[in-house]
């Protein structure tokens, strides 16, 4: 991924952005400029989440229970800006285009224990406390098949939830 | 994410397909079509990964030992293929846009233990022995530094590991 270079704001060791914040979509940002950082992007204790083409970043849900995988999501900048000002996980929903607050409908809600940032800031991982089930289908996780070999050199899903 | 139509190959209940497969990039693929699905995505037996417009599917690495999280990366349908048929995880680099076995250079590879797929096949979960650290920058997990209130409706990182 090729990061962007746009933008002159400058940000120091804490984090503090030290010229303007520009505007992102529909809400002033909290986040830094990737394109604009003095360290490198690893270690940097500057939050500058890099957004795909599309707006959007991967997001990865894990539980604060046991730590194992629940689901994997996207957000744009609004959906993670309202995941850390609210403290419960907020998706962009690529299928529907809006926002979506986890459980909204189906009270499956999430509560985020704990939100971090990978090495090269292009995924997030949320560790939440997960009301009922992860996944739409009423499974703990989503990731409830595991890929198999058919015999034939194909492969075929066997569900193990 | 839109499915796509093309093709008409059809899949029975066992994931085998019963038409001519088709060919998907270097190599024969061993996938269903997603579009020419007997079942529901969520509930068929016939593995048939969504890859996004760049032909790519990301793939979050757990380990086998304590199930946290260790990585996330992209895979296109030759990497994909090449995990199931070798038991090491492959990957695509999207920054040196080639196919990557993970520890090729470092020795920190992955033996997967289990491969899983999420409701509507769009993300895959490889469940990892990793060899050493799983990141780059030598820490076990690429998610290594947590998001916290900066004091001044920020944001910023703490280093966890």
């Amino acid at each position: 991924m090729t990061e962007e270079k746009t933008g002159n704001r400058t940000v120091n060791k804490t984090g503090n952005e030290t010229e303007n914040k520009t505007r992102t979509g529909t809400g002033e940002t909290i986040f830094a400029d990737a394109g604009a950082l003095g360290d490198p992007i690893e270690e940097t204790a500057a939050f500058a989440p890099r957004f795909n083409a599309d707006g959007l970043i991967p997001a990865v849900a894990t539980d604060a229970g046991d730590g194992r995988l629940l689901m994997l999501a996207y957000m744009n900048a609004d959906a993670l800006k309202r995941t850390i000002e609210t403290g419960e996980a907020w998706y962009w929903s690529r299928s529907r285009g809006s926002l979506w607050r986890k459980g909204e409908t189906s009270g499956h809600t999430q509560q985020v224990v704990a939100l971090r940032v990978d090495c090269d800031q292009d995924a997030v991982e949320l560790v939440v406390e997960q009301a009922g089930p992860a996944c739409h289908t009423a499974r703990r996780s989503c990731f409830y098949r595991e890929v198999r070999p058919d015999g034939n050199g194909g492969a075929v899903l066997a569900f193990t939830d």
